[in-house]
C-alpha cells in the first residue's frame, strides 16, 4: 500500500523559478523587486531580542493586523497574515473546496494554481483569457460558471495586464463561488479592488510582502475580506503561521509607505522604458500593470534559446515551456543598470 | 449558499496556549525553553542583508538540510524543513489522509491531531493511553488498527511520558500506515526514535527548533524520513516555507549543539527537582522526559481554581478542561528562579 493519496503520488509539486546562490547573477526571473526593504524594516530585524526569538509570536500577527488595517481603511478582523501569500492561497482553496469540488482559474495565470488543486483532488476547471492581440480579457459568462472558487491574477502574472475593477464587481455579482482576487503585484497597478470588499462578501483579496515591498525573503503575505471569511479561514491556518522577526519587518516595511512608493515610482518609469525599448527591438508587450513584463520574441526568433543564451551571460529572465507561452519570456524589472544590462545582451544576440 | 465546506463550518479551530504581551507574566504555559537561543542565532539574525531580504529564500531550505542531516547521521534527501512543526503535520496529514480515510491518533495527546483531521473532513480515530497508575502505555492491539496515518507524540504531551523506542519499533513494523513520531520534546528525553528510520520505511520524525533550542518565535520544524516519501512531502509543501531569516537563525543554532545540550541539562535538573518538591506536597506526577509536567493536584483541590489563583498571581500554567486531564495542571519547566516562585506560590495557595 502506498503512504500517500493516489492524488499526491500523481501529481508533480509546483517548480518554483531558479534561485541561484550567485549574488552576481542578474536576476530578474521570479519578480522580486529589485530595491532592498524599507530600511525601518531592516532596524526591526536588528532589534529582535533573545526573548522574542525564545517565545512563542503572536497566533494572530496583531501588530501587523493593526498596522495593514490602517493602510488600508478596513477593521482589523478583515485581515489574516500568512506565510506569504502562498499559504494565503492552500488555506483558501482547503477551505472552500473538498474533493471533487470545482476549483476554477484563468489562464494563463499562476502556475501554482492548478498545484493546489490537484493536491486537494479537487476538480480543477481551468478557464483560458480571451486573448485580442495584446488584450488579456475575462471571458463572457465567466460569472456564470460553477465552482466553489475562482482565482485571478490582477494584475495578471504571466501576462502583467490588468482586469478592471468593474469588471470584476460584475463577476463577483454574477459568481456564486468565492472569488480570490490576487493582488500580489497590484502595488504596481493604477487601481486595486479593495473597494469590492464593501459590496461583495464573496470576495478576497491576497496581498504580498514580497514584491512591492522587497521582502520576498521574509514571505509576508495577507489576505483582505469581510470578517466572517476570515474568521473561518482563522480556523484552517497554522497556529503561529508569523514568526516575530517577520511580523516585526513586515510591519515596519508597510508602515514606510513613502519608501515603497518610492520604489514602485521608480519600477514603474523604468517598465515603460524598457517596454518601448523592447517594442522597438521587435518584441510585442501587453501593456504591464505590474513590475514584469511578458515580451513575445520578435517573428522568426526562438524564446527558449534566448532564455538560454541570457542565462550564459549570467542574465535569468523566466521562460515557460506551457501552451501560449512558448514563444514569450517574462522579464522582471530589474535596476536601471540591470535593464540596460539585459537590452544590451539582447540587442547583442539578436544582431 | 456558505463560501465555507461544511466541515470547516462545523469545526473549531485550535486554540492556542495564551501569548501574554506582558513579559513580566512567568510563563509556565506553552513549554518554551526558559533560556533564550544560542547566541550564534542572534548573531546570524542581526547579520541578515537587504538583499537576502529582498530575494526569495532557498525553497528547500538547503543550508538547515545539510546542517540537520550532519547532527542526525542522515542524508540531506531524509530532511523536510518547514515552518514549524505544526506546519509538517499539515503537510503530511494531506499527503496521507483524504476525506474519509482514518488519521488515528494517542489521548490524552496534541490537541491539534483531531483539528488537522477535521479539517481534511478525514474520519478521526481517537485511541486512548492504557493508564495503569503514572504510567501512560500504548493499547494493546494498537498495531493492528486500519488507518492511513497514526500521530504519537514522544515524550508525549501532556504527559511527558515517554514510549520506549523497542516499542514504536514493534508498531511500526506492524502497523499499514504512516507512523508519525512527534518528538518536538525529544531533547529532554534519554533516546530517540531516529534508529527506526533505518529499518521502518513508515516511520517520520518530527523535530522543532522551538523547544530544545528557545527559538518558539521564530517557526521552525523539521521532518526526518526515508527519501521517497520526503520527496511526496515537498510536493505539498509552500514553495518556500522557511524564510531566509529563520534558515539562517535555525542553522546557527542547531550546530551549536554543545550550548542547546547545556540548556537541556539545565531543564532536566530542574525538571527533577520541581517534580520530588511538588510530590512532597501532595501532586501526583508521572516522570517526565520533557521540558514540562503534568502534576494531579492533591486530593480534594480544584485544578481549574488553582490555574486561577496562580493566573492572579502572574504565574502561568496550562490547564486543559477535557475528559481525564481536569484534575491536572501542565506545568513547564522554567528558570529557578521561576520554578522557586512557582513553588513558593503553590506553597502558599494551598496552605
Amino acid at each position: 500500500m502506498s503512504l500517500v493519496r493516489s492524488n499526491i503520488g500523481a501529481m508533480h509539486g509546483y517548480t518554483p523559478g531558479e534561485q541561484p546562490g550567485d549574488v552576481s547573477v542578474i536576476k530578474l526571473n521570479t519578480n522580486e523587486n529589485p530595491y532592498p526593504p524599507s530600511p525601518a524594516a531592516i532596524e526591526a530585524i536588528r532589534q529582535v531580542t533573545p526573548e522574542q526569538l525564545r517565545r512563542y509570536p503572536q497566533p494572530d500577527a496583531r501588530a501587523f493586523r493593526l498596522a495593514a488595517a490602517k493602510v488600508h481603511g478596513v477593521s482589523p478582523d478583515m485581515i489574516i497574515a500568512t506565510n506569504g501569500g502562498d499559504e494565503l492561497l492552500s488555506i483558501v482553496v482547503r477551505a472552500c473546496a473538498g474533493e471533487n469540488d470545482t476549483i476554477a482559474w484563468l489562464e494563463p495565470g499562476y502556475s501554482l494554481y492548478p498545484v493546489l488543486a490537484a493536491m486537494q483532488a479537487a476538480r480543477p476547471m481551468p478557464v483560458q483569457y480571451e486573448l485580442q492581440g495584446n488584450d488579456w480579457k475575462l471571458p463572457n459568462g465567466l460569472a456564470g460558471i460553477s465552482a466553489k472558487l475562482l482565482l485571478i491574477v490582477n494584475p495578471n502574472a504571466p501576462s502583467g495586464t490588468l482586469v478592471p475593477v468593474e469588471q470584476l464587481s460584475e463577476l463577483a455579482a454574477g459568481f456564486g463561488g468565492l472569488l480570490l482576487v490576487d493582488e500580489a503585484y497590484v502595488d504596481f497597478a493604477p487601481q486595486s479592488a479593495l473597494p469590492l470588499l464593501q459590496r461583495h462578501s464573496n470576495v478576497i483579496l491576497l496581498r504580498s510582502m514580497s514584491k512591492g515591498y522587497g521582502l520576498a525573503g521574509l514571505r509576508f503575505g495577507y489576505g483582505i475580506a469581510q470578517p466572517g471569511l476570515i474568521a473561518e479561514l482563522n480556523k484552517v491556518r497554522d497556529s503561529y503561521p508569523c514568526d516575530a522577526v517577520a511580523i516585526g519587518a513586515a510591519t515596519a516595511a508597510l508602515q514606510d509607505q513613502p519608501y515603497a512608493q518610492r520604489t514602485w515610482q521608480r519600477v514603474i518609469a523604468e517598465r515603460e522604458a524598457l517596454t518601448q525599448k523592447l517594442r522597438a527591438k521587435g518584441f510585442s508587450i501587453p501593456s504591464s500593470h505590474s513590475n514584469f513584463i511578458l515580451a513575445t520574441v520578435p517573428a522568426g526568433r526562438d524564446a527558449a534559446a534566448l532564455y538560454q543564451q541570457l542565462k550564459d551571460r549570467n542574465i535569468l529572465v523566466r521562460y515557460f515551456a506551457l501552451p501560449g507561452l512558448r514563444d514569450k519570456l517574462r522579464i522582471t524589472i530589474g535596476t536601471p543598470e540591470q535593464n540596460s544590462a539585459l537590452l544590451a545582451a539582447i540587442t547583442s544576440l539578436l544582431s
